[in-house]
């Protein structure tokens, strides 16, 4: 199950208690952290993310709001003995201010610590289970969206007419991996007679900071779930412009346009104090819209 | 009057929902902030600080607990578009941390932004309210404490008499500076008949995180309040010394020998759950002790 967790719904300047961005795409028992603004240590004691499970993290840019709770969230790593691998991904110079503060404050952390600098849209993570990959949006400075593609699972086994068959347990993964089945006497049993399609793999993506821009779409077109920006509302489109950010019906028109499933909105301007228009006026124009919500948990179905 | 306001009370790692040092010490309609953990603009908002009174920053050193936040609430005072003096006290290179982060942020702070680094004890502020100085500890890098030491008010007049004397209006503020004053018939009429002398201005120490160090008392002598690091109870002195820290009887030593009227005692480790040991051990060798809760303000009387 793909799953995404709000820690931070909020731009710029902490406000009305909203945070700024950080939330954590889970799958199959790892957590994916995107963005790691001020803070977001704390909101994950709050919510009570495994912080042990976190084994990657990826920052779409380097505003503050999107990273300063990165270094010390690296130090508290260290400082709870942390020992695995950890694996960074963002733009350049991210690797140089981190390091840069830990040798001032004469720190060594006690785990593998791995930087990747973003510089085009590649795949940053591809096993069995999960790939996820950046690409380029549109924001003042550089700035990169996320894709999480979960990978199709195996069939699945109709377990009566398997056992019914008489076919081996030792031969059960190779069903599940697609094989048909020869009997002792020679008689094949068709894997699809004994087998059900695996779902399909869920697709989220994060689209990060950015100014309305259908240039994202060949990357998240028909995601399960989107998570778009939406700074401003939609009577300030001129400021959403100047300012490299996005209005409700333009998010929602992206979602729109891409044919994804959900949308979920959030980055809120700290100068609105309720969201309920965001939600209204997004879901004129893409229905399935929700806010994002800090500490709700969002589940792709 | 001066007093101090706890915004985070915990050492290296936020738990038990204390958060990193930072506390802001009022005098006169003015903020100073003195250390800045992670999360310190969230605090200043829950906790109701006046951010647009603080002129002065002051960074003890530069492990993160004490000024990760630094760089956020600078980038939150440009966005709320302050425009006052901004000068902040700390040891090097925590210009150059800060001024690499809003450079590659492509950020320009609206406000006039003054960096000074602390290399030896020295006056820092010095004006008709009050004088701030700071002074070294002993800590695994370099580190400083800071001294408030507010200045003696003026004389106070004894306004029924003032008046009886046919003293004129125009003639007060000389009085509040301790001159006699000559009638018209040339009578002198002495300055403690009419006025009475002003109270003794007030001397809080923040001293920073250090290991048990006598060398600080000349500085903190006397004080009326003094902040000291306990980040330890007194069982694990042999650690407290390794990780250049305090425990609380060995700070409850030095608030006695540098005859202190009180004592806060915070910087607390994240291994302890609960304050009230903290609280027994230390007035057990100095009672006049106060455990620094976060959102508490100490006054100095």
């Amino acid at each position: 199950m793909l799953s995404v967790t709000i820690l931070g719904n909020n731009s710029a300047v902490p406000a009305f208690n909203r945070h700024p961005t950080s939330q954590v795409v889970s799958h199959d028992g790892a957590n994916y952290l995107v963005d790691c603004g001020e803070g977001t240590q704390i909101q994950m004691i709050k919510y009570k993310i495994r912080r042990g499970k976190i084994s990657h993290i990826f920052i779409s840019h380097l505003h503050g709001d999107h990273y300063f709770g990165l270094v010390g969230l690296l130090n508290t790593f260290g400082l709870l003995s942390h020992k695995q691998e950890l694996h960074v991904y963002g733009p350049s110079p991210l690797q140089q201010i981190i390091e840069m503060q830990m040798k001032v404050a004469d720190t060594e952390l006690p785990y593998p610590l791995y930087f990747h600098t973003l510089t085009k849209p590649e795949v940053l993570v591809d096993n069995e289970k999960i790939k996820i990959s950046c690409f380029p949006t549109t924001h003042r400075i550089e700035c990169y969206g996320f894709l999480f593609e979960e990978k199709e699972g195996k069939r699945k086994l109709l377990i009566d007419r398997v056992r019914k068959l008489n076919i081996p347990v030792s031969f059960y993964s190779s069903l599940q991996n697609g094989l048909d089945y020869i009997t002792p006497k020679g008689q094949t049993i068709r894997n699809d007679e004994v087998t059900t399609a695996p779902e399909k793999g869920k697709k989220y993506a994060f689209c990060a900071d950015t100014r309305y821009d259908e240039s994202i779409i060949p990357y998240i077109k028909e995601a399960d779930m989107i998570y778009h920006e939406t700074t401003y509302l939609d009577n300030v489109k001129d400021k959403a412009f100047e300012r490299f950010h996005t209005t409700t019906r333009q998010a929602a028109a992206i979602a729109k346009k891409a044919s994804v499933k959900k949308l979920l909105i959030g980055h809120f301007s700290s100068k609105y104090s309720t969201l309920e228009q965001f939600e209204a006026e997004a879901r004129e124009v893409f229905p399935n819209t929700d806010l994002a919500i800090e500490g709700s948990t969002y589940e792709i179905h």
